[in-house]
């Protein structure tokens, strides 16, 4: 017996998503399954309703109900200072922690030519045009710790060098309530050399 | 700034289903909003259908396509033995070890008194209606060796002790503590070659 062909395919797409493997997938789509029409029909319509309503940001490229989003909208937000993410879910980390009162840029992505991403495949230039009016001072990179993002920040560095901005990126070191004993030691080593005169 | 609406209500959707933390659902959101859209279509599409198309056999509780499942309405299974099982994955599960050519009945859950899951909320009555004809000469109970799971063997085994049916239960070569859903083929194919008799 196979399985049914409907099921088949409710699995064969679920595990096109990212860490849904294929036993994840099978138990997702028997839950859907057996599962009430009306919570299933309520999971299908926010999905729906995501890729209708959502869109990107002309300014910021954040995730957006609107033209503009909220955050570059805002009058209480300090617009001298862009910080740069990989991910719109970067944004909303930040936003959760209450210490930045900026604007944002997300790039959708980092450099990866291996697979195929590109300087172009980055809103990269649309970073630069925000920088023509005089308006912001300070450029926060805060992409991931991995090469990727540390490659698409060196990359970042060097194009913004000549413009008459501060370029910071933002600390790597211990995770706040970490244990220095169950440190890895790149990221102890980074500590020290990130140490900071008190 | 709050998470966009949609985003939001796409969260706690995918949020609900099991095994999606919250984390894991903000990620699939963010995927699937960046997602082409004929890729987004697919997956609502096939959940859709899935929701739509399949349904349960009328015979074994199975799902199925049509009233009666593949299995039940096959003329080369043998009609004399029916595996008990809690869920329709657990079929899918014992039907890639190639080892068993018996019919199924899927309970739809194991006896579990505190989350109000009773004798009536599984398909039992339906089981004792399928021995009424003297065609069933053997009952091979597969639930997962867990507490509810032996709770719902044991409810059984004193429920058809007076059939003239063997009864038998697969055998622990499953890891205890498993789930049949996550056990490998020749695990279960094993535990169906030793089943005991009780």
């Amino acid at each position: 017996m196979l399985i049914a062909e409907p099921l088949q395919k409710a699995i064969d797409e679920l595990s096109k998503l990212p860490s849904i493997g294929r036993k994840t997938a099978q138990r997702l789509a028997i839950h859907i399954l057996k599962n009430d029409q009306q919570n299933v029909d309520a999971l299908v319509k926010s999905l729906i309703d995501l890729k209708e309503k959502i869109r990107f940001c002309q300014e910021c490229f954040n995730i957006s109900e609107e033209e503009i989003c909220d955050v570059c909208k805002s009058t209480k937000r300090d617009r001298s200072i862009i910080c740069v993410v990989e991910d719109a879910s970067d944004v909303i980390a930040i936003e959760k922690t209450n210490e930045y009162n900026g604007l944002y840029h997300v790039l959708g992505g980092v450099l990866n030519p291996l697979a195929g991403i590109t300087v172009d495949s980055l809103k990269i230039k649309e970073l630069l045009s925000r920088l023509k009016n005089d308006e912001v001072k300070e450029i926060i990179l805060a992409m991931n710790p991995d090469s990727e993002g540390d490659t698409t920040s060196l990359y970042l560095i060097k194009l913004l060098k000549d413009l008459p901005i501060k370029v910071s990126r933002i600390a790597r070191g211990l995770p706040i309530g970490g244990d220095l004993e169950f440190a890895d030691s790149a990221t102890i080593g980074r500590a020290f050399i990130g140490r900071i005169s008190l």
